[in-house]
């Protein structure tokens, strides 16, 4: 049995393993032939002294440099797209296409290249120059980032490839990537692309490193470093709030997106309107990828009445024609039907669904439960038990001033959406509605389900504590993904010739920049 | 003995105090002759909700509405100028002229005018518009914020008058202030402006509050209360870092200045240059305010031989010049004679001063150390202790290479300087300690000393952990430093209709926004 190697400062070695692991095959529910390291602290230090000297040796570095290395990978993953299907797919159980082929690899290699350009144009620094004091100041390196991907994403979250890695290698930092024991040989091919990305772009070996699994309390201390500089976290809360506490103790920006249910409310107008066109909409969203997204909806509020029970009524019909989905793990099926029953023991009632089975593999029914408004709120914490899987909590409301009630209740979300009748009628109800349901999350919808995240510089992939560490930050979407792995630096009466280009007075590149107040892609 | 009322929803009312206390007039040592409350909880409970249903009410409000506030309440503090500078005299010891009325209350009205514009002006929001797929994005209301003022700036950091106060006002917040024990009637002062200001205006009663004490547990209850949107504090880095592990375990934003002791870096050809006019500005820089100040230069590291002991003779000579000002409490002096003895005694030498007296009523002779560059090295930390006041410490360092060394083994702080000769003898070396020095410092300095703090859009005052909590903020220079007070909201397909006005496709204010990447103030 041949263990794995890491990837440590720019070639595979030998693990100092202190224990090893297997993925699991989730639709046959075997073992993956391969086996990885637990890395002991004694690597995982090493792997921190390379990342700081690549933080050093690239101190001051221009963003085409990391723009280079970013496009040169992606092209490398492309040529490695096959294998990365196959992969991914054994793996996960996730659908070859339209999701890992046709989806979420394009997603993730535009991601990447969306974070070349931004590293190339600069445009994440926010230079700021003030001419009448010659005070100037940009982002820049913030130095050595921990990435931690999710379970869910095997190519768009990855910590060796997804939106938090791409960012902070954009931001001029070194990563440390920790892959996730769900699918370590897919993370291992993405880790073969970058190397050969590094070696043909001249980068320092440690730019990118890769291990794939710690101990929890290695994981602490490794975010707690005092070489670090950074954290990305992806994953369940009960983790991300431990790592948390141990990088907040030690002043390290860590930035987390650790759970969310992603209210939907439905108003009357709407279902009025078109209530077996919102069922399609809303089965879909929660079905797809047996509902294994941060952004699935968990939690519908309708009206009471004959309303809600004809669309409980609609949805059901269709979560019980359709196939259940294989999820990712043992693990994931298990907290979605522990999830299922503390909701159902709160008071909550089972519509359909509720057991493992229903479709290949690792799968559970496709599962629907109902409570009142009332009784929602009697335990509104429970009721927001996150179900990560192929399920969702309707409550029906008695009037749209209880739905607001209900969004008072609310903890911090990704999302939240509101369907609204197309010509007016839910105006009103909309208006209260909103101006709650918007300080309890990061996006609001109208009319649409919150799955499906466009990678664009306007999205927000974020949103109030629990649902990330942070109301002020987006996980994706350029420039402002990449700021956040970046130090505040500013300079005060610096000699011209000592400044990084990008505050110098002659602007050749024409970056944005925000002289006296105005922006503009003038020279000063 | 009557106790002063607190600030609570738009009146002032008896406190359910749970103690009381007193300010001491420094320059005589006698307290003041008002007593203020030590808040209980069930005070301050209700503060937090007041402070909670004003954000309700304003939720969605324009910056204009903020932008009035913020200017009435900086005429009303103008009308007050005589009766703010006779208090703040009297409870700190500040020179009446310039520092107080001269110097620091104009920049507070300067502080809160600028955040008024930032409000009016919308720019804080980051206003993101992708018009593809029609997602739009910007900073919103975060909530009710919570300010802690420190003891060394009465107005410019008071909680209900400061840079974070403004800030977090200009994003749409309510403020609760924490009045610091130190200077508790000029701080009421700002209390009568404020009223004032928001009953011309009519805002919300709970815009602005007001208490002045609390008990260490309630501080930290106060911080982690659900309905808290965020935090700002400035003070000292031990009660600080209490308040960010229990703002940090409740999911809450808070922004910490903590300490500083703002390396100064005086490279060979500078001194060969222009050493006594150096030795004049370092004097100058240092003793200041009694070095009360978060940038004042603690830590100056001069090569070692003949260069640096002339500096030091210099120095020392114009320490023992010149008078001792008055310190602001017998605890700073207390606390800053504490941090003089831990470094002596890890083995730094008295060059002189370091006992109390030297000038009028709470004061400690001018004092200035030194140490072997080989000896700091094998103690970094303790020669690290903040001694907040008037005193420094000299290293005298082998080579330039030997300062990087010394860099790279500094903590976080707000500002680092460097001094070299104007010609480009010390180019070389400034090249090598610029790299170092630039990860350790928020503000990097030329020839210049840390003190004095423009109040500007490019000016960075934070810094690395420990002197801040984060690397990526300012809490100076608009609009960086009223951003932090924002969350992230986003709209996915809102009605154009239910869009807030800078998000709607026409633009009449010339609002400054990021349409599909790049600046504009067009409509869409």
């Amino acid at each position: 049995m041949s263990i794995q190697p890491i990837l440590f400062n720019g070639a595979w070695v030998p693990s100092q393993a202190s224990g090893t692991f297997q993925a699991v095959n989730p639709a046959v529910q075997q073992p993956m032939p391969q086996v990885f390291p637990v890395s002991s602290w004694s690597e995982i230090d090493a792997v921190i002294g390379a990342s700081a000297a690549a933080a050093r040796e690239m101190r001051g570095w221009p963003g085409s440099r990391f723009a280079e290395f970013l496009e040169a990978y992606a092209l490398e993953i492309e040529a490695r797209a096959d294998q990365l299907v196959e992969t991914a797919h054994a793996e996960t159980g996730l659908a070859k296409s339209p999701r890992l082929k046709d989806a979420e690899l394009p997603r993730t290699v535009n991601q990447i290249r969306q974070a070349a350009a931004t590293a190339r144009n600069e445009s994440w620094r926010v230079p700021t120059i003030d001419t009448a004091v010659n005070i100037r100041s940009m982002y820049g390196q913030l130095g050595p980032v921990v990435v931690f991907g999710p379970n869910n994403f095997p190519y768009a979250y990855n910590g060796i490839a997804g939106g938090d890695f791409a960012a902070a290698i954009a931001a001029g930092n070194p990563v440390i990537a920790k892959g996730h024991p769900c699918h370590p040989e897919t993370t291992r091919i993405f880790g073969e692309a970058a190397v050969a990305a590094l070696r043909s772009t001249g980068m320092p070996a440690g730019l990118v490193q890769l291990i794939y699994r710690t101990s929890h309390e290695d994981g602490l201390r490794l975010v707690s470093d005092p070489r670090i500089g950074g954290i990305g976290y992806t994953g369940a809360r009960q983790t991300g709030l431990r790592l948390k506490a141990a990088a907040d103790a030690a002043g390290k920006p860590i930035y987390l997106e650790l759970s969310s249910i992603n209210p939907v409310f439905m108003l009357p107008g709407a279902l009025a309107e078109r209530m077996e066109k919102i069922a399609d909409e809303f089965t879909a969203s929660c079905l797809m990828g047996a509902g294994q997204f941060c952004t699935n909806p968990g939690l519908v509020i309708v009206p009471s009445g004959a309303q809600g029970a004809a669309l409980t009524a609609a949805v059901a019909a269709r979560f019980s024609a359709a196939a259940s989905g294989t999820m990712l793990a043992e693990g994931v099926r298990s907290s979605f039907l522990k999830a299922v029953q503390a909701i159902l023991g709160a008071g909550a009632e089972l519509v359909t669904g509720g057991q493992a089975g229903g479709g290949v593999g690792v799968c559970c029914q496709n599962t629907l439960m109902q409570v009142s408004a009332a009784r929602f709120l009697q335990h509104p914490e429970v009721f927001q038990t996150e179900a990560f899987g192929n399920g969702s909590l309707f409550v029906h409301a008695d009037s749209p001033e209880q739905m607001a009630e209900l969004a008072e209740h609310l903890e911090g979300n990704l999302t939240g959406s509101i369907y609204s009748e197309t010509q007016g009628a839910d105006d009103a109800a909309c208006d209260r509605l909103e101006k709650v349901l918007r300080t309890k999350v990061g996006r609001l919808l109208n009319d649409k389900m919150p799955t499906g995240v466009a990678v664009v510089s306007a999205m927000n992939h974020g949103g109030p504590f629990p649902a990330t560490g942070h109301p002020g930050f987006t996980a994706v979407g350029v420039p402002g993904s990449v700021t956040r792995f970046g130090m505040l630096q500013c300079y005060d009466a610096v000699r011209q010739h000592r400044l990084p280009p990008v505050l110098q007075d002659r602007n050749p590149g024409g970056v944005w920049r925000r002289i006296n107040g105005q922006w503009t892609t003038a020279d000063v």
